[in-house]
């Protein structure tokens, strides 16, 4: 780029990136054959692998194989893995021997653990080596030339992992030393089977560029570079953040996924709580006697029920969030528990003072509430009270029930602790002016 | 690690890393102290600038300059700004001279900008060396042994930026090549006022280790590595989830944050959603006629508004999340206004059918509802059309209304989006009702 915006100078393909979500499949083909070789080259390399998957389908025979094999093994096996079931055996096919071997060992793994991450062009060499044929080594070894090999592995007979040494490592140690005493032996390593949050975990904590994959005999299968791991907790997020807001993980862009898809995504949850939801119906009746009595008790359900919902969507956004970056684990939930007490009092509070203001305000100056609004009033503050406290403990609690019993905590998604929060904030208020109101409004 | 768990390796220092959460200062300072040197320094690396500020600042004076001092320029700078303002002067000048003028540079960058995330010990080539040469000249240089130092920038005279070389370059170029002809010359660049969310964009688009950043003049004056863009990608997701639930940013983890301050970061929003929600106590009282003479009516008022309500919880969280990765941009609104009132009206169909069944069915077992049924289970049917249709909408919406007002859409908060639609879904709920009831129960 070097002072030149990069418009000047990649001016077709930063503007095909651009234009990209919004085109159709035939336009995105016509633009990406439109683009330069060496264009095209960088413009396929910024593409997601579902969208690698489905322009390489589009693609003339010819052009398939070429595009399929500029992509590292682990790249290919991602395409191949977004591409339609019945066109992965015939993309295999466009692959040299050694690469589709390479290729169908990572469509063994799921593609949420170490091995469905890692990349299995990376350098070896021998612990007895020098420096300097190390270095000569390394001339002439073509996978020291790919693009994400940073480390070298130093391995045994049995391709067991012995240490590690960076290139920089061997340009600045003494070229008469040997291999094994540059390298260093402390490698954090990852088994194959383990799963992708766990292993962005290890990368974060100590701050790592590169991971060996080990399998359960402690040989080494692959690499992993913390630039697929930025894309793991990219995602992970993602899955969170829309399991919070109570949608099905899309696994799409918003954008491009289809309509009857995004509905069936959605439709779930907002059916179960819905059916959830019912049971404020089948509360309300309970208390249709009461209602009928004093209508001025049903001008307050929605203000009180959704400040429960609202102090329970903090509550269990913040458990879960802190769930997931390590900070708090299971065995915290007595301390979670003791915290959200005195939050949900805190907040309680304050908000009755809010609903006990707003209510003497509105009698002063309209008479809204009869002769009886003190008492109404009070209902309304020591519900809230109630209310918001059992928001903030429902909230904080059900991620820790939801993984005691294996469950994903991020599950107990902000809707679904408002809805649980409804029914019982109702009870709770209902009771609350039964008692309080006896003998006068009730 | 190597074949051995790392518990038995690492026995002190991964035991106390897992109770560190729960340990008290005295007791974190205790722990520290008792790890062997070798322990304690992994140990320090794996701490967040938050917890080694709490450390240094807790040690004596003689260990304060120590493991400062271990610190890059960079790592130095945050430790700094994470310690207490009276501390700041004193643990700068702990600091050998050259590094306090770097750590100084660096602390007037903001914390979210490219500038204070940059490393300032990089190493540079001049264009006409040889590769032996620069070798040679890198086994020399100090810089290029610190640990994250991967890439060798390329600078003419006036430390303008010319080109990138990494050490596996070098290594496997033959050795009387020039420095200029085994460079890269398009090199990805940020400026060192970049907000670190659009620098974090621009590492995972181009799949990047490590990135020069210059200022306005072109300037090389650091680098920032993709292990710090991972913990902003986390850092940035951990505020949308917590402004999704309406929680102001902590920027504190969960256990450690205090009472108080956990208080003042959920009393804001809480208190602007109650005076929000308070509408639904105006618009219910604008009906309490209705109400009155329909008792029935006011049953269904949960299940409605909370219905709303979470279709605008799943609208917003798919948009702002989809704003967030790059999917959704200012000029797709009206793309996505389309597809959610098509997904709206989808989804509305779908509860409004479970509405009537609910309704009919209880009808018929426990005759809840009178002579009237039918035409109440239409009106709560018609309304959840509306309100899960109006609820899409707006809460899709909410968020490119923010963002092009200037504000953040990430605070289109769910619960904020749900207080909008409760209200105006009582009024699309009153009205519908008014109408098809009109001579019969109203």
């Amino acid at each position: 780029m070097l002072g030149l915006p990069m418009a000047e100078q990649n001016f077709t393909s930063a503007e095909l990136y651009d234009a990209w979500p919004v085109l159709s499949l035939t336009e995105r083909v016509e633009g990406f054959e439109l683009l330069q070789r060496d264009d095209a080259d960088d413009f396929f390399r910024q593409l997601s692998a579902r969208d690698r998957a489905e322009l390489i389908v589009a693609l003339p025979p010819g052009e398939q194989r070429l595009w399929l094999r500029l992509l590292a093994p682990d790249d290919a096996a991602d395409v191949i893995q977004e591409a339609p079931a019945a066109q992965r055996d015939h993309l295999l096919s466009l692959l040299d021997d050694f690469t589709q071997r390479e290729v169908k060992g990572l469509l063994d793994y799921a593609e949420d653990e170490a091995g469905g991450l890692m990349n299995t062009r990376y350098s070896r060499l021998r612990v007895d080596m020098t420096v300097d044929e190390a270095i000569s080594y390394l001339k002439r070894d073509a996978r020291a030339r790919e693009k994400t090999v940073y480390y070298v592995y130093v391995v045994d007979a049995e391709e067991r992992l012995l240490g590690v040494v960076s290139f920089r490592d061997l340009i600045v140690a003494p070229g008469d030393k040997r291999v094994g005493d540059v390298m260093r032996t402390e490698v954090i390593s990852a088994r194959d089977d383990l799963d992708q949050e766990a292993l962005s975990k290890l990368f974060m904590r100590h701050h790592l560029l590169m991971m060996p994959i080990v399998d359960s005999a402690g040989r080494i299968k692959g690499v992993v570079s913390v630039n697929d791991i930025v894309d793991v907790v990219q995602e992970e997020a993602t899955e969170d953040m829309q399991k919070l807001g109570a949608v099905e993980t899309l696994d799409e862009p918003y954008l491009q996924i289809s309509l009857a898809r995004m509905i069936k995504k959605r439709a779930g949850w907002l059916a179960a709580l819905f059916l959830g939801e019912m049971l404020t119906a089948t509360a309300m009746g309970r208390f249709e006697a009461e209602i009928t009595r004093a209508v001025v008790l049903a001008l307050f359900v929605p203000l009180i029920i959704s400040s429960g919902g609202n102090s329970g969507s903090q509550a269990t956004t913040l458990v879960i969030r802190a769930m997931a970056l390590g900070e708090v684990r299971l065995r915290d939930w007595w301390r979670v528990i003791r915290r959200e007490v005195v939050t949900g009092l805190g907040l309680g509070l304050i908000l009755a003072v809010l609903g006990l203001v707003r209510i003497l305000l509105w009698q002063w100056w309209f008479d809204a509430y009869g002769e009886h609004y003190f008492l109404v009033a009070s209902t309304v503050a020591l519900s809230l009270i109630g209310v918001v406290l059992w928001g903030a403990v429902a909230g904080s609690i059900l991620p820790f029930v939801l993984r005691g019993c294996g469950f994903d905590p991020a599950s107990a998604s902000a809707p679904f602790v408002a809805t649980l929060v409804d029914v019982t904030g109702l009870v709770i208020y209902f009771t609350i002016a039964a008692v309080v109101l006896r003998g006068t409004l009730l």
